[in-house]
C-alpha cells in the first residue's frame, strides 16, 4: 500500500527539481558506495515522483508516492514524512493526499453512531455553543441548557476557548449540566448530546477525557490542531472513551490560509481528520461570516462523509440558511449555531424552535419570504438575521 | 499578569475593526442584557485593543493584550486564545507574543544542564544525525556512532523522519547504541547524548518516552510541531523524563513560512518553545540550505537563551560555517550537522574532526583559505564544502 501527495508549486519553482528533493530528501536521504550491502533497504524507503504537470495558471502540479513502511499509521509521523522539513524549504502547498482505505482509524460513532444515540434519522441535527464564551458559572451553563434541550435541541458544545478555568472548572460544568440532561432524558426519553471541551498538557487531557466519561459526560469535544493530532488518536483509539468526539477546527487557518504555503483545508479538516477516528468535524461554512472556498468545504464534507465522519459546517448558521444548508447538505449534516441560537431575540430556546421551524418549512416546501412566515421564532429570526 | 499578542494586517485590511474582532471575538464574545447580572466577570475575560499603527509600507500592527485567567498556563490553550478561530478570518499574521515570566515552563536542563552533563563549558557542542534517515538497522546506527562518538562528538540524533519502523525499531537503537555509549564512558569518562525520536500517539508516545528513559536513552527528540505542544509539554512536566528533550521543528512552515498568515518562525520557534520545557531547539541557520531570515534567526537564538535553551542552528551545516557560526552565536549554541558529518569524503569520524579543527583554528584565530589548512580532516570539508 502507498501514500500518494499531491504538492503544488507558483510558476517560478522548478517542479522537477522540488519534486525531486522531496523523495529523496524527505525519506532515506541519499547514500554513499559504504551503505552498498544496504541498497535494496534503502530503495524501498524513497518515494518516487509519479506525475509533474502544469495547470492553466501556470502553477506546477506534482503527485509523489511514498511507501507506507515510511510511517506508523498515523496522522503525526505521516504530517512529518510529507511536509515535515521541506515545509521550511520556500514556497509549496500540500493540495492532496490519498491514503490507503486501512491508513489510521475510523470514527467509534460517526454519523450512524450519532444517530443512534439520538434516535434521530431523518433530518440534520441541530447543534448550539454556550455563548458568552467565557465568564459564566457552571450554573449559568446548565440554565442555558435547560432552555434550548427544551426546545428540542440536539447537541450542545462548549465553546473552543472555554478551557478549565477556575470561574467554570470543566468537571463543574459537566456536573451541573448532566443534571438537567438527566431530567430531560427522564421527562422525554430524549438523549441531548454535550461536547464538554478537554484541554490540558497530553496525559493530563487524557486522565481528564476518562474522567469526564466516568463522570457521565456523552460527548468530548477536541481542538485537534492545537493539542495536536497525536492527542486525537490517542483518545480516538481509547476503549474507555466510548463517546463521540467533536473536532473543532481552531488555528486552522494557521496551516491552511496561505494560498502557497502549508496545507488545503480540505487536507487538513477533511483527509486528515476522516483518518484520525473522530466522530464528527466541524469547519466554516462558505456562506458563513469566515472566508472560505465552496470547493474546499464541498471536498471536506465528501473526504469526512466517505468515513462515516459527520460534517459540522459552522461559523454564520442561523435559521434563514437552513434552506441554503439542506439544498448544499442534504440531511446528513450537524447544523451548528452559536449566535445564531444564542442571541435570538426572544431567547435561546427559541433560537432552537426557529430551527426546527425552518427544517418543517423546508420539508414541507414552503417559502422563507418574511410575509409569508407566521409570526413566531423563525419570523424573529428571520427579522434579525434575514436569509 | 497578561499577555500581550502582536498581529499584523496587509495594508487593505482595517486594522481597527479586525482587532476589535479578536479582543471580543477570541475572549468573552458579546452578550445582552440577560447577562448583566455577569457583567463584571464577562468583562474580566475580555481583551484590550492597546495600540494600532501602520509601518512604512503600509502594513498595520495591532498589540491586543488578553487576560491570562482565559487560559491554562499551557501553549494549546495560548494558540486556541490568540489564534483559533480567528486564524480561519483572513490575511493576519501574529508576529510577537509577550508572557508572563511564570507562563509555561523552564527547561530540567537547558544550556547549563547540558553542559554540566558532557562536562564541557567552553565551546560549541557538536552534534550529528544519523544518515540515511531511514533503512539502516539498528546495528548500523551502533557502527555509525562508534565512529563518531570515538571521534569526540557531544550528541547525535535521529532523522526526525525515522519513527519506530520494522526496520530498525525505536527500542532497539537504543538499545544497540546505548552499548556503545557505556564503552566510550567507561574507556574516556566521556558521556555521548543520544537523542532518540518518540513517536506514536500521544499517550503511547509518553508511555514509550518514559521506556525509553528507563531503559537507558540519555535524551529524546520530538517533532513538537506534528504531535502537538499539548505532548511536549506533558513529557516536560513528566518527573520520569529526566532527560534533555531536543525539538525539531519539523511543519514549521506550514505554520511560519506565509508573509500574510499564520505566525512568525520566532513566535513558534522562539518563544513558544521557550515557555514549553524543551531543552534543545533545532531550527534553520539562515546560510544553511533551506531559505530564512537573518532577523527571524536572531529573535529565535534571543528567545530560547533568555530562558536558558540551547539554540541548535541545523540545515547545511559543515566544518565550513563554524568561523561564521561563531562569530553569529558564540560559544553557547549546538552545531548540528547531518551530511555535513555523515558525507565526509572519508569517513562520519573525520566529519567530527574537521568540526573540532575547525573549533580550534577559530580559537587560535587561524585562516580557513584552503591553501593555509594542513593537511586532514578539515581540508577535506572544505575542499567538498567550502567555506
Amino acid at each position: 500500500m502507498t501514500i500518494e501527495v499531491d504538492y503544488r508549486f507558483p510558476p517560478d519553482i522548478d517542479p522537477h527539481k522540488q519534486a525531486k528533493i522531496i523523495a529523496v530528501g524527505q525519506t532515506a536521504g541519499t547514500w554513499d558506495a559504504k551503505w552498498s550491502h544496504r541498497e535494496d533497504t534503502l530503495r524501498q524507503h524513497l518515494a518516487e515522483v509519479i506525475e509533474i504537470k502544469t495547470d492553466e495558471g501556470g502553477y506546477h502540479l506534482a503527485k509523489i508516492r511514498f511507501p507506507e513502511i515510511n510511517v506508523e499509521n498515523d496522522l503525526a509521523s505521516l504530517l512529518t514524512m510529507i511536509f515535515g522539513k521541506y515545509s521550511m524549504a520556500g514556497a509549496a502547498k500540500v493540495i492532496g493526499v490519498h491514503l490507503p482505505e486501512s491508513y489510521g482509524q475510523r470514527p467509534k460513532f460517526g454519523i450512524t453512531g450519532i444517530r443512534k444515540i439520538l434516535n434521530v434519522y431523518d433530518r440534520p441535527l441541530i447543534m448550539a455553543i454556550f455563548k458568552p464564551a467565557l465568564g459564566l458559572s457552571a450554573a449559568d451553563h446548565a440554565v442555558i441548557l435547560k432552555q434550548v434541550a427544551d426546545a428540542g435541541l440536539d447537541i450542545i458544545k462548549d465553546d473552543e476557548i472555554l478551557g478549565d478555568l477556575e470561574t467554570a472548572p470543566t468537571l463543574k460544568r459537566l456536573e451541573a449540566c448532566r443534571q438537567v440532561l438527566e431530567a430531560i432524558k427522564q421527562q422525554t426519553g430524549r438523549t441531548v448530546l454535550y461536547a464538554v471541551n478537554v484541554t490540558g498538557k497530553a496525559d493530563k487531557l487524557i486522565e481528564k477525557a476518562r474522567l469526564l466519561v466516568k463522570e457521565g459526560a456523552n460527548a468530548l469535544l477536541l481542538n485537534v490542531l492545537t493539542y495536536g493530532f497525536s492527542v486525537l488518536e490517542a483518545l480516538a483509539a481509547d476503549p474507555d472513551i466510548n463517546v463521540p468526539i467533536f473536532a473543532h477546527p481552531a488555528f486552522a487557518g494557521a496551516m491552511c490560509a496561505s494560498p502557497d504555503t502549508g496545507l488545503s483545508y480540505s487536507v487538513i479538516l477533511g483527509r486528515f481528520m476522516a483518518h484520525g477516528g473522530v466522530d464528527a468535524v466541524l469547519y466554516p461554512a462558505h456562506y458563513g461570516n469566515l472566508p472560505f472556498d465552496p470547493q474546499e468545504e464541498k471536498k471536506i464534507r465528501d473526504s469526512l462523509r466517505s468515513r462515516n465522519v459527520f460534517p459540522v459546517p459552522s461559523a454564520g448558521i442561523h435559521p434563514g440558511i437552513v434552506p441554503k444548508a439542506i439544498a448544499d447538505y442534504g440531511d446528513d449534516v450537524i447544523l451548528n449555531a452559536g449566535t445564531g441560537i444564542m442571541d435570538h431575540p426572544n431567547n435561546p430556546g427559541a433560537g432552537v424552535k426557529a430551527f426546527f421551524e425552518a427544517l418543517e418549512r423546508v420539508k414541507t416546501g414552503q417559502s422563507f419570504t418574511l410575509d409569508t412566515v407566521p409570526e413566531g421564532a423563525l419570523k424573529q429570526a428571520l427579522q434579525k438575521w434575514g436569509n
